[in-house]
């Protein structure tokens, strides 16, 4: 807990997802805020929030949010879980006392600055497309958004059929690589298959779309494979990285100059499944997690 | 609920998943059975299980139970859900005063029958490969069995990337298919991933494995994808198949002779998710699931 004590120019940044792939959205904080405190924590008990009803949704969300503000003294929230987001940004602006941004937003806004045509594709989890919440933020931008859900490429994430490196390749200027195993061959024909139909499905509805939004926080892990399946000159925006520019432009401005600033922290929590967290986490950190300590938020 | 005044000889069975994947399950009672009532419940509002504490999936799958005997009037009850089966067996027989079958038991018998060199295959979800719930019923019957997890199997066949009609083709005999689609293909090629990588592991531990047992509820859908994979005159179980054939010799025996039988009858039960139950069950149950009747089992 931050107290006039100990005030330093410090900020303490809470990071809140349903699971663990919101430490895309983290690991992108982490590069942007090299003198901020983190607290990230995974509500893995009681994941995945796709099925549960939008109350069940902002109350778990609400809880999280708390434990990081009350326990963990954070200043200001990232909601790095596209579902909350979507279902419970307000009910969470509402449980505590800090600013709260989402990923939506700040992804629908990096589509506005990117796209030329007007027209975005967004790719996201079953839970995400039935939000409509990225077509609903594009369209107050003036975007015209077509969103398709790809359920095999979080598995397949999980599952580790990704490439090593894959986010030091990320610039789309990478060259293309020869499919390092069957595996990735098969996360790459999927990837594939996905877009060709999006793009079809584009396409029959008169759009000429140009930016491409990865709208899951799973999905930066694909990010080069994704890169080589779009049509050329489509730019691709992750909204993870997309939020945290957000967030250092929104947070990092409060900062005052003249208070000392202590090197960056981290501490990460889970509410169940430390083992995978700790496990499959490094991965999308693209850094150790380190010990993952267990909360019990309750009901 | 079948009461004295309206008592023939067909008798009710109940059926339980924590999801639809167990309507595998319930197709093949439907096939064996032709002169019984059946409920099938499908606590869709709570999966997945597998990611649950042993103590609270006792306590679901007790309150599923309750309700196909309470409320549906099941004589017998089938536990057409592998975790279910691992984990809360005991407690649901506790539940309930119906004599209660679980899907592994009869797989593992089946594997008994099937194998000559005693060491067998077993492929199935994270969940139950953690339980070794069907390696613990081989080593009772004197088989030794390797269990891979297959996460990505799930997924695939939610998604439809299946063969049509893979039912139809399930014999062993079925010719080779050209895939039909990309999409098929990719679970073609997933499918002989998982199962190059178990053969391997068996060899390298010195195992000799004729036989192969499908340990979850969604992978008769890909049957025929698996025997096309599996080394030549390997045999493969589908546990769902022979949980099946179990309840015919179980229960079937407990019709009366001297009572009337009514026709078949079938009523689906979910308690969320309605529209994908009924939008993707009748894949599973290789006949419309027809009206899927909501229920609130409580906390």
């Amino acid at each position: 807990m931050t107290t006039p004590e100990n005030k330093t120019s410090t900020p303490t940044i809470g990071v809140f997802d349903s699971g663990f792939g919101g430490l895309t959205v983290l690991r992108a904080l982490l590069n942007h805020m090299p003198h901020a405190r983190f607290a990230f924590i995974g509500d893995t008990a009681r994941l995945p929030y796709g099925s549960k009803s939008q109350r069940t949704i902002a109350r778990y969300a609400a809880q999280s949010a708390r434990f990081l503000v009350n326990e963990q003294g954070a200043e200001f929230l990232v909601i790095a879980c596209n579902t909350a987001s979507a279902l419970a940004l307000d009910a969470i602006k509402q449980a505590v006392p800090v600013p709260v941004l989402g990923v939506i937003e700040p992804g629908a806004e990096a589509a506005r600055a990117a796209s030329r045509t007007g027209d975005v594709l967004v790719i996201a989890t079953d839970a995400t497309v039935q939000s409509h919440a990225y077509a609903a933020a594009c369209r107050t931008r003036g975007l015209r958004a077509l969103e398709k859900a790809c359920p095999l490429l979080v598995p397949l994430v999980e599952e580790g059929w990704t490439e090593t490196g894959a986010f030091a390749a990320q610039a789309a200027s990478a060259p293309p690589q020869v499919a390092a195993s069957p595996q990735v061959a098969v996360t790459a024909e999927v990837v594939r298959i996905y877009l060709t139909e999006l793009n079809a499905e584009a396409a029959a509805l008169g759009m000429n779309p140009d930016t491409l939004v990865l709208g899951c926080t799973h999905y930066p892990l694909l990010r080069s494979l994704i890169e080589r399946a779009v049509p050329s000159g489509m730019r691709v925006i992750d909204s993870a990285e997309s939020a945290a520019e957000a967030a250092v432009r929104l947070f990092g401005q409060q900062n005052s100059e003249d208070l000392p600033s202590a090197p960056q922290s981290l501490r990460c929590f889970a509410t169940d499944s430390v083992d995978k967290f700790e496990r499959l986490g490094s991965r999308f950190l693209g850094r150790p997690v380190g010990k993952v300590e267990l909360v019990d938020l309750g009901g």
